[in-house]
């Protein structure tokens, strides 16, 4: 099946926002054996947007639209989207009522027409309840083809595309069975790992097919298999997964399509060890990444931002003659501050980084991107010093990724001497 | 003027990247007042590339076109554009010299028919010089409009839009001018904004559109005039701007495309007033949004995420008695940790986070959404909590709007003070 994903609305087109979530719905999409013919962006006007339907229409099988909708700018797209199919608005009385709780929340009586005109849905449309916003999504079918229409703010748009579009995408495609599996690597580029698997790739059938998705330092493999019989589909796949795992066992982290962040706090819940931060640099990057995972709170116990050299002095002991010497930026003095977290936050581990993440604030020895970061195990302390070359944000990040890194093979080395 | 974009490649339709080049190109044409019309991703075949071609053309006065341009992708591309135009390809001597060039520096021999390829142009273009990259860069005009052909490599399409394709539309007649300007505001949501303006938009002059850009807590305002005359459209635009500004006065926090905590840098920078943070559910979060931008060194001290009570005791000082009295989540708790974190990082202010993420954790006095923030100033501290009602990531992203909100309107009744 062929999908087309249209954007409304004018701050993609002036630059303001870039576009991720049509890279995000490509990725959903991407399972279900459905390729994306067309990504277009529109103004919400109603030429645009009739404009952008008729031809997406044309080409396509799936059309999933986001943005132009929300109390102040619906008007135009669902207006537009109704004359396209030949229907009117009507008011969903269960919408109405949602709009009218949240409305509520905010303290304010008598909510006022603009957002009662967001219970207004196509009169022939399958309402896609959104319990995260105001703005309800909506499904209509027609000729055999599906056409969505949801909201842009990145969060409505994708609980709704979760947990109301792609169940019915699922049950429309029946004769078909399609079974995913993934490997997720680190520390080794993707034309590499291409090259080292490259023999298993070759031989592989036509109905499966390897996808490799980087992302700053990690690599994501996706096996899809497409077929009529899913356990033997799944049985195909994953003895290829089990030759590629072991062909690539130093750079695997997880075999499922979690965040390397995720994996990491669930080796250390089952292995019954604790993980703190000191991060400069990173600015606290790592420990909200930690956090954000669900559950950390077994394994995590704290981080100290330390972005003044008084602040690692204080919270983490560094000595002052090691700021004095070899500076803020130097594999001593992170050395002093990992171990400095692992003795205040009492963890069995801890991360540290201090560098230049820029843009100003570099000079000739210690240059924009200079990172240096420890971690400090139970056993020992790894201190490595990275030289990235990115602006301020991509740094940081490429930072997180590289203590992340260092910190998951000093676990597994030093675990493997527990189970020895 | 307006234009499109059209970007040709399978890896942004199968989200396998996203397409940051188009929002860059739209910014830079924005000071040229060129206005994005549409922005099209679509695969590289000679169908889908002349398509997007044609209906381009019927829209727009200029077209961009990147990707597709590459030794072992330019094939199709640009064979179907000549065909496009009704011309042949003919091989550039000078573009060859380059290729021959750069083909030397790997150090192989022989460069194979496939690389010289890449020194073949349309018969018609003017060949835009590409110091960068092997790929060079072709423009077009036909009608009056302007098409220019260039490789997607973001370094490459910068090096030739700033230096080889900005030159050229400067040098245009421009007769449409487009003119933005931008009010960030916080606390009040997108509706609520709309009804108190009403009036003012109402009497806006069609020229000139109102945009409401709302993000979690947040909404941004864009005015957009488009007309003959720059000066008369800056004049009326920030007449109306204005009179916005001082009805929004309590809500309007930054008059620029800046975000939030760019605005709090900017202001505490301005002020010489110093920031640190005490983080439990929001887990560094905060610390990252600051420590994000460029110069938040002069402001931020630091940051102590206390996920454990144990870490709030010990680094903030918060009174084990509070904790087994009123639990870790509650008001005194947040406010023991911000007046803790003033103290431990010298700060003139701090803010304290302590909730229930989620999706676990909650009880029936103590909901999963409950998020108690404190906010400790120069005179005095400010505590709330809220009930947000989201997932995990959600609720940690309000928590933080929340926790500027706070900070910001703190700063804002201290600096009053002292002024008066």
């Amino acid at each position: 099946m062929k999908a087309e994903i249209i954007t409304i609305g004018d701050e993609i087109l002036n630059g303001q926002i870039v576009d991720t979530n049509s890279a995000w719905i490509a990725q959903q999409l991407a399972p279900l054996h459905i390729r994306v013919l067309q990504i277009t962006s529109i103004a919400d006007t109603a030429e645009a947007i009739s404009q952008a339907l008729s031809e997406a229409e044309t080409r396509a099988d799936i059309v999933l639209v986001t943005g132009g909708l929300g109390p102040t700018k619906d008007d135009v797209t669902k207006t537009t989207v109704a004359r396209y199919f030949d229907t009117t608005l009507v008011r969903d009385p269960k919408v109405l009522a949602h709009v009218e709780s949240l409305f509520q929340r905010t303290g304010y009586k008598d909510m006022p027409e603009i957002n009662k005109q967001q219970a207004d849905v196509l009169a022939n449309a399958r309402v896609l309840f959104n319990d995260v916003g105001t703005a309800p999504g909506m499904s209509v079918e027609r000729g055999g083809k599906y056409f969505a229409f949801l909201p842009g703010v990145p969060f409505e748009m994708k609980f709704l595309i979760t947990n109301r579009v792609l169940p019915i995408l699922r049950s429309r495609e029946q004769e078909t069975r399609v079974y995913n599996a993934y490997l997720l690597t680190v520390g080794l580029g993707e034309s590499h790992l291409a090259r080292q698997i490259a023999d298993i790739e070759e031989a592989m059938p036509a109905h499966i097919k390897l996808a490799y998705l980087p992302k700053l330092g990690l690599v994501r493999l996706r096996f899809t298999a497409v077929g009529a019989n899913l356990s033997q589909l799944t049985e195909e796949t994953e003895q290829i997964v089990e030759q590629v795992k072991m062909r690539l066992a130093a750079y695997v982290v997880a075999q499922e399509d979690i965040s390397f962040e995720e994996t990491i706090v669930r080796l250390f819940a089952h292995a019954g060890q604790t993980l703190s931060t000191a991060e400069s640099c990173t600015g606290g990057y790592i420990s909200s990444l930690i956090t954000g995972v669900s559950g950390a709170s077994a394994v995590f116990q704290g981080a100290a931002v330390t972005y003044s050299n008084e602040a690692k002095v204080n919270l983490l002991h560094v000595a002052p003659h090691t700021l004095e010497t070899e500076g803020a930026v130097s594999e001593q003095t992170v050395q002093e501050m990992a171990e400095g977290a692992k003795r205040i936050f009492h963890t069995d581990y801890a991360i540290a980084t201090s560098g230049i993440a820029g843009p100003t604030g570099g000079t000739d020895t210690k240059p924009v991107g200079m990172v240096c970061i420890a971690v400090a195990g139970r056993f020992e302390t790894l201190v490595k010093t990275y030289y990235f070359k990115n602006d301020r944000t991509i740094n940081i990040e490429r930072s997180a990724v590289a203590g992340l890194t260092m910190l998951y093979n000093l676990f597994k080395k030093e675990y493997m001497l527990d189970v020895e």
